[in-house]
């Protein structure tokens, strides 16, 4: 990574300097065992982590602004991290310098019943969002499914998504303003508590997505919906995951419904999920389930639409549909489905965390293409994910017979493998993960150079020195 | 406009040029009056209009990028232009040079079913989308008012707004893959038929509302959503349009009820309109009325819904409630809202179309405030629109007994108050029209410097030669 070579070390004057903008409690410097937290993320793999030199709690948009402003001056890289429960490596230290933690940034800055938008700092919970607006009757709905430990920084960063996209989409559909502190150090205003707004190009949508290139955002306003008073869970047991996965398509056109979720998750990942969680839901005769969710403002309406979605379920052969129609069912169930990562992050580090994408028609032969590729390797890929949306979620595990130096020569082909058959079924290769360093070299096997070129220029346009997170999604 | 000087001008070579990559018949030079045409938007003031040296008609991206890579080498300038009914001077061709004439373009690639997707080129009259899609139970939610001539390009340049936005949003929810020429003449494609895609910076989304400064689309994929079977329009009559107005805020954050759309007219508007339909709609006691629709999937929730928000306007004052839940007396109201700009352009080419957009509780004071400056200048300011997305069209209508001089130099001054009084209001200039050239002056009122210098260096990552629609939304 030679771009990494051109920066300048944290020093002790520097050090002295960040302890003037933020105060000196907040400054980490010289402890290896505290500044070893924030040189990963999720990713499991040690290759993708990277220590920071120093680490600071800015607590406000000017003391960020005095970082950049200092790091630019000095040519030290700055990376921002929220709660880094990131899955691309987005909020790794690559080049050392400064890691920026916006957990002191947690304030709700208003609740605006009026206009139904909430403005919040980027390191409040997500969860907590809904939790402070339920009683409103109001919700947000664009939240990840890890949202009862990330920031909402980090969702707006990533343009997370969850397990309702299939209605109400993912995170920039909710962003309608925004409070930016640029690479440069500059505080800047987009947007506002404004539904529509076409004054001059999209940047709230450029920064919403932008993995920590563009911007540090201190403010983020977000739009709500009224609180659905009616939720049913459909659990559909099906002998295959090739019917399972077959339904999906017929579920999405030919109801004329819109579900508010549709969740696959094969055979292995629910019993590792259960075992992990010691929690029971029928699966014994499933080769694999679909977790089908129906939201609205009106029982018979949400009874109508589940019992249609039912059926058509069993008719695309469906062995049995369990109805869950009560909080704690629910919970139950999507507890099972939010810890299957969990559930195989602690079996070994040897994985691959992947959320493939492709158009809906495509999912069946997605799956049919990575059971192909599990046999040809050797390898275990179990299957879930967000198979309403097309976005398929995938671990690739090692074969635990193998010495490691096998799997760290096998894993780059079956990466490419699985990436290559989802271009080649019109999809991409993250759906909501992002691409951050781990993805980064394969980002060409799904994007023309120019469009490349193009991203890089906005980058340089933002950010002239490189400074804000380098070497994420591309080299400059 | 220093930077129209340094373009070369049209010569003969290069429209032999033009013919050898379009066709002889394709390119129309020397021929005033055609050009003419070409000249201007639906914009009336002739000041924002300019001629054309030459229109081409290209029928591929092929042809397209051809024409760009010329325009590159020899200096001239491109604008692109759809149906010209744009309403801020887009595609008014300012630096002369080549008009791109997108009309030939106008074939549907592919209606893809199992994906709920359609996929068109640029010269597509959007109305024919859901003509197309009807009979299998779909339709594109994105559409504008002016769906029955403008072309489905222009909406995605101008990130196009209609009616029903309230629930489904603008144009660019929906678009979710672009093929498109580069400023530079290279062909590239973005998205796909992905519902979710994180693979990089969010292009598609920079791309929507670009108004032709940073490509031509020549392919566009939309994801279709199921067709509403059950559809109630409400005819609200307040006394005031303080009343109406007052009562928007209440529906949308009272009733946990997202309404499809909430059109505002006051009794000017209404009564231009009808007059110029020779149209009977009952407004003769009212001072403004509220068009308010609901749509579902189920007629029992439509009814509950539509019974619900007829209620909350009755008991914010409405005199009258009609409702209107067949397709021909929807149809006739709806007629009414559709024309309401069009009756006012017949009266005086002296009036400025203007589109507004607050947080929606800050409609009343809009309103309000727009009376009083229509007071304190003597010009007319009558007032509707999208009430539900806090998007209010209006036009400043000059005082017929004034001489034009009177005119010319009041209305800079009265839009600088309307866009300073929108801004006070946490609103900005433009909800859908876009800046184009009409409102490039004005953007610094409600954008900062460092933002607007951002957009330029994007534009120039893009069009190094400032060649694409040069001199909209900014100078650079």
């Amino acid at each position: 990574m030679a771009s990494i070579d051109r920066y300048n070390p944290v020093t002790s004057e520097i050090v002295a300097e960040l302890s003037g903008i933020v105060g000196e409690k907040y400054v980490i410097f010289g402890d290896a065992e505290k500044l070893q937290a924030w040189s990963h993320d999720e990713v499991a793999e040690e290759r993708y982590a990277h220590m920071p030199e120093v680490a600071v709690r800015p607590a406000t948009a000017d003391e960020i602004a005095a970082i950049m402003q200092l790091a630019n001056r000095e040519m030290i890289a700055v990376t921002p991290r929220g709660a880094g429960s990131g899955l691309s490596g987005g909020a790794v230290p690559l080049a050392g310098g400064i890691v920026l933690l916006t957990g002191r940034m947690n304030k709700v800055v208003e609740i605006d019943l009026a206009n139904m938008m909430i403005t919040v700092e980027p390191g409040v919970v997500t969860n907590e969002i809904n939790d402070l607006i339920r009683d409103d009757g109001l919700f947000y709905a664009g939240y990840p499914m890890s949202l009862e430990t990330c920031y909402i920084g980090g969702n707006v960063a990533e343009n997370a998504g969850g397990g309702k996209a299939v209605k109400y989409g993912v995170t920039g559909r909710y962003v309608t303003g925004l409070e930016v502190v640029t690479p440069t150090g500059e505080i800047v205003q987009l947007g506002g508590k404004l539904v529509k707004d076409v004054t001059g190009y999209n940047l709230i949508g450029l920064m919403v997505g932008s993995e920590g290139t563009l911007g540090i955002f201190t403010k983020i306003t977000l739009k709500l919906m009224p609180l659905p008073t009616a939720n049913v869970d459909l659990l559909c047991l099906f002998e295959s995951a090739e019917q399972a996965i077959g339904a999906v398509p017929k579920i999405m056109t030919g109801s004329g419904i819109i579900p508010t979720a549709i969740e696959f998750m094969d055979r292995s990942a629910v019993r590792a999920s259960c075992e992990y969680l010691n929690e029971t839901i029928p699966y014994e005769r499933a080769g694999a389930m679909l977790l089908i969710t129906v939201d609205g403002s009106g029982a018979e309406q949400v009874e109508r639409e589940y019992e249609a979605i039912g059926e058509m379920c069993l008719e695309a052969g469906a062995i049995e549909v369990y109805v869950a129609d009560n909080f704690t069912t629910s919970e139950r169930i999507w507890k099972v489905r939010r810890n299957i990562g969990e559930a195989y992050g602690i079996v070994t580090r040897y994985q691959s965390s992947e959320d493939l994408v492709v158009p809906i028609s495509e999912i069946p032969a997605l799956v049919t293409g990575m059971g192909r590729i599990a046999d040809k390797y050797g390898v275990q890929i179990p299957c879930y994910g967000h198979a309403g949306d097309g976005n398929m979620h995938t671990r690739v595990v090692m074969n635990p017979d193998w010495p490691v130096e096998k799997w760290e020569k096998t894993l780059p082909v079956v990466l490419k493998e699985l990436y290559e058959l989802a271009k080649s079924l019109g999809g991409t290769i993250s759906g909501e993960h992002g691409i951050g360093h781990k993805r980064k070299k394969y980002l060409p096997l799904v994007m023309a150079e120019p469009v490349i070129d193009v991203m890089r220029a906005i980058k340089k346009a933002w950010d002239p020195n490189n400074i804000l997170n380098p070497g994420k999604i591309f080299d400059v």
